[in-house]
């Protein structure tokens, strides 16, 4: 048998490693025929098991500083800048802050003409896009535009992502236009409007930029993955809903967002449809969706769904022109101003009564517009396997609102369908942002008039063939299947945006997804651990039914942080635990002795965890039980013995560093106090 | 040597438990000489490592019993009634719902003989507190008699613990008061005051017996132990700051209870400091304190700081009658009325425009209130070692306060000094309760008018004394000691209560502890393992110095649940930590081939931690490297298996039971391939 050369060696030269060649035997641990071995070699290694050690000192304030360095630079940022010299810190400082310096020197023609094709590819599918976004925001359509034409600039020098096409997004349009006219009138004080618009752009670029600067990125992750696709998809309908009064061609349309209010609009305006119009929107709508499709099937055909909104307006425009549209109900866009952005940094208005609105606008859209940005980015960034700093990035999207806010702009990000577009048509840098905003600024200087006839049915069609990708099912189904209230989550998102507001319903997702943590802080993971026979291995009893008790031994395992939410839930648990066991063991030979605790999933404790662990070891105590703690973590150990309990606890024998360490070193204790006392 | 057996039976029966004794010479996995050893061994044992199993399959709904069940019933209350008769589980209803109904059958004369003692004891003090509490209510002294009267006797019928000692305390009064006088002013409205008192009351009882009945007892867990601490000295101070009225003499005095209000409105007022009143404050303080100090050194004596209250009451009346104290300036209590408590059901006011007032101050009382008799039941009864239901306390308490509120009562509950007395006088059942209350009803039915010349200087004093005991400096300083973030907690409490108001500092305290909680949740523990030679045991490489890397290997311990708001930091920090490693193994022989991650210490996961699982597979695969789990608990297993990466994750070379299997069987993998083609 395999033992045997163990049992001849006990107390030899070798024996600190025996421990495991008697463990591998561990299935003798159950009882009795291993008496005798357990004796002779367990008493030799009464010395050897493995001590657990503080962790090298350090002083408060490196540990503060480790820990703020954790929570704000992850990522360590500066790691380049270590061990260089001057000249090059400055250099590397200035190309952190403008990564165009990093590629743009070895920017060759082959990088450009792939450039080139997906600006073009995007700008064409930014310039009906722009403008309709701009009227789902209440805005003048050519804001749309000159929201296109600076930020994708402004992000090419700053940006990280080499994917990302920047310009409005359906859902901050949304959301910004909602706000704001809840409010001020879009129509009648159109001049106020657009001031505020500006201004909440100002103060979304402001909190990006700062959320950026100040490292506090991390804030945007409570926005989970379950909560995104039930707000994205909740928007979805909401912007789809908003656009029936461009589809049916309604003219006295509610002003607000809500499902009900919306169909009630729709279905006591009957009178106020338009054949005409209805038609021409769902023989546009389904050929916008069957170019979808389409590019969706095949990749490769990008170009289909890119340019088959463009297309749209060009048909529809020259159709509406040729048809007198206007004579047949069909709206239209009207006159365009021709001209590149007017400044508009004189109309913030960083006072006065609207003050609270804006600040609240900017920072609900800020959150939004950067949670989508980021988002898009880290997608594509992992798909070239590149990085994409978050932080970063926030003070690029921020500082071009910032600006844009200053130049007739509002809100823009990253988009979803515009960058799967660029990546698609094979973009390499941020230079077809360049080319799209270069293209952007021909159609402001030369082509504005022609859009002039463009019927807003079609907009409005190229609006909902955009945000209908955003409601993901499969998506949806999966979070269902992995986990019910991650699905519960992302159901109250979506309600919550279509029945009550888009704000609400976000704020009512998050708030769900941080009662969900919480709630399991509140109620940690203990288990209790059996032996896997044949092995040191100790694992949950109810998960492995191979796993044994062992007589005389409680193992509990405790695998979440211990703080003040949870000592009275583990108070409780594990002191019922030892209830029974000592309950249960009536009949049998062996009663319970020794109680450990593994504390290897604890990875943080305080001041209520310390006390939970004294007063547990008062009361086993009193009971007569021995409490083993094993594998404490660095700073729970320190707290310990910082608690002055550092005589209860840290005692050989009180700390083990292993389950397997434990049971072996305690058994054999226990074996030869029992034998000359109980026979 | 101890493993020329293994190998020899290598491929053997007996190989199933080899693994650990090739691990005992884990040594040798740093590298090349016993590339052999490996081969010959571990090639025999590719079939040996231990299967990651399914847990027992469960339905959806059966998990979710069992998880609302460690939500509400973690204490699994109905065990006793399993497998009993109707009769048996009927008797065992009442007995759990009237707790008197266990021990009043055995009680005895021995038992009645130590409750009498107590009893009169806390009587004693209970008169001149709850004449002195009432007033910091601003309430009329008399509602505190009545308010010890009739929840003591409530108390003693349906709680759980045997040393609560039930009455008015003095953190919830003033907060009662400092609430409702924000509204209704307590001397011009009186009979408005005392209903709104009332009715808060009655809102505080129906709060906490729903928190009982609902099982959601754990919400009051979220005041941890060092807000309490710094909540309790603040509190202290602000109700030894309104005693300054009192002690003064002063008669302009604010009504507000800040630092600031009080300090100003005592130095603006000067002129009416009366120095016979200061003269006798001091001298009476100096007595109770100095009673105070004689039974905090010697137990034994507990009486003397029990006693010395109502011998303060008695000695000061019969000064103030002989010497005419009002024509000293000294203000007395005056006439109060003779008899029980009038019942005041038909004033409790359930709407009207104070609604949200009594609501608001009911919710805070009550949860002040509940907190505090709870944690005094659970000391005293870890002290006896009994055990006090929480939830069931609740339910206690808060039937008791809706009662009381029926009965001219305002809020009660257990309160810390006149319990710890009640331990101390050698209370053993709650019959010391009933004790208490017959006193106070002697007192309420004859000695009233004796109370006619007792001196407000005298209340004022007893309470500066009583409430002294809440400022915990060795408490404070030992979470100092322990954890600095909890310290934080604690002054923000301290600094709230006393800077700002009683209810915003407890608020702050409670935000800041549970951010500090959610920044544990995005910043969770995660570490680089190395082996500590001459075991199987992997340990953080930060914390044992004697641990070893292990070559192409990355070992990674994530120690916390995994959820949307850590997957990014956990995505940067490992593959940052992929990047190093490939970075720097650069000169070595072997490369990083396998990045192996314990997740032993996650002990939940929710959809977006699939995904970063599932990225990060695709990530390691694109960059050559192998990805391995460890031990992923029964609930990860299952959704990893759901989540349709089943196949991905689960095949036999990638989930492991535990590290040391897992890099035996790697490393032994790893050379067996490398051999024949690197060579």
């Amino acid at each position: 048998m395999a033992r045997s050369p163990n049992k001849l060696e006990g107390g030899h030269g070798e024996n600190s490693y025996s421990p495991f060649v008697a463990m591998e035997s561990g299935r003798r641990l159950d009882g009795s025929e291993s008496n005798s071995e357990l004796e002779s070699v367990g008493m030799g290694k009464m010395e050897v098991h493995h001590q657990v050690v503080l962790p090298p000192r350090r002083s408060t304030f490196s540990k503060f500083k480790r820990k703020s360095k954790e929570i704000f630079f992850p990522d360590d940022p500066l790691r380049q800048f270590r061990g260089q010299t001057c000249r090059t810190k400055f250099l590397l400082g200035f190309q952190y802050l403008f990564p165009i310096l990093d590629w743009g020197p070895s920017y060759s023609f082959r990088l450009l003409r792939s450039d080139v094709v997906a600006g073009l590819t995007i700008a064409s599918l930014a310039i009906p896009q722009g403008i309709s976004y701009a009227k789902l925001a209440n805005l003048p359509p050519i804001v749309g535009l000159y929201s296109s034409f600076v930020p994708p600039l402004i992000y090419a020098l700053l940006g990280s992502s080499r994917d990302l096409a920047v310009g409005p997004v359906s859902i901050a349009s949304l959301i910004l236009g909602a706000m704001l006219s809840e409010e001020v009138s879009p129509t009648r004080d159109q001049a106020l409007f657009l001031q505020l618009a500006f201004t909440s752009t100002f103060f979304a670029g402001l909190f990006q930029a700062s959320l950026g600067i100040l490292r506090l990125g991390f804030l945007i992750d409570f926005l989970s993955k379950a909560t995104l696709i039930g707000f994205m998809a909740g928007s979805a309908v909401i912007v789809s809903l908003q656009q029936l009064k461009g589809l049916l061609g309604i003219e006295h349309f509610t002003k607000k967002m809500g499902i009900v209010p919306v169909m009630s609009s729709v279905f006591h305006n009957t009178n106020e449809w338009s054949w005409q119009t209805i038609l021409m929107g769902v023989c546009f709508l389904f050929v916008l969706l069957l170019a979808r499709h389409i590019s969706l099937r095949n990749p490769k055909l990008f170009w289909v769904s890119a340019g088959a909104p463009l297309a749209s307006v060009i048909i529809s425009t020259i159709i509406v022109f040729e048809i007198k549209g206007q004579k047949h109900n069909i709206s239209i866009i009207g006159h365009l101003q021709r001209g590149l952005n007017p400044p508009s940094w004189h109309s913030l208005h960083f006072g006065g009564k609207y003050l609270l609105l804006t600040l609240k606008t900017g920072l609900i859209t800020g959150i939004v517009s950067l949670t989508e940005g980021i988002a898009v980015g880290r997608t594509f960034a992992a798909m070239k396997n590149y990085k994409v700093d978050g932080n970063k990035e926030m003070m690029a999207i921020g500082l071009m609102n910032m600006v844009g806010s200053g130049t007739s702009c509002y809100i823009t990000t990253g988009a979803f369908s515009r960058s799967a577009v660029n990546h698609n048509a094979g973009a390499k840098t941020a230079v077809s942002n360049i080319v799209m905003s270069i293209a952007i600024m021909i159609t402001l200087l030369c082509l504005m008039p022609l859009f002039a006839y463009t019927p807003n049915v079609v907009l409005g069609a190229i609006i909902v063939s955009a945000v209908i990708g955003l409601i993901d099912i499969p998506a949806a189904y999966l979070i269902w299947k992995i986990d019910k209230i991650d699905f519960l989550v992302c159901l109250c998102a979506f309600f919550g945006v279509i029945f009550i507001s888009v704000q609400d319903g976000l704020a009512l997702a998050v708030l769900i997804s941080i009662l969900k943590v919480l709630l399991q802080i509140t109620r940690p993971k203990v288990v209790m651990l059996g032996n896997i026979p044949g092995t040191d291995i100790f694992r949950n009893l109810n998960h492995y039914k191979e796993a044994t008790k062992i007589p005389g031994f409680l193992i509990v395992a405790i695998e979440a942080p211990v703080n003040f939410a949870n000592t009275t839930y583990l108070t409780e648990r594990i002191s019922r635990w030892i209830e029974e066991e000592q309950e249960g063991d009536d009949g049998k030979a062996v009663g319970l002795h020794y109680v450990i605790i593994d504390m290897s999933g604890v990875s943080a404790i305080d001041t209520s965890g310390i006390t939970l662990l004294t007063d547990l070891k008062k009361t086993t105590t009193n009971q007569g039980l021995e409490l083993v703690l094993v594998n404490p973590v660095g700073e729970v150990l320190e707290k310990l013995k910082r608690a002055n309990h550092a005589d209860k606890f840290m005692g050989v024998e009180t700390l083990y560093l292993s389950v397997g360490e434990a049971v072996l070193f305690l058994s054999s204790k226990m074996k030869s106090s029992a034998g000359p006392n109980s026979v």
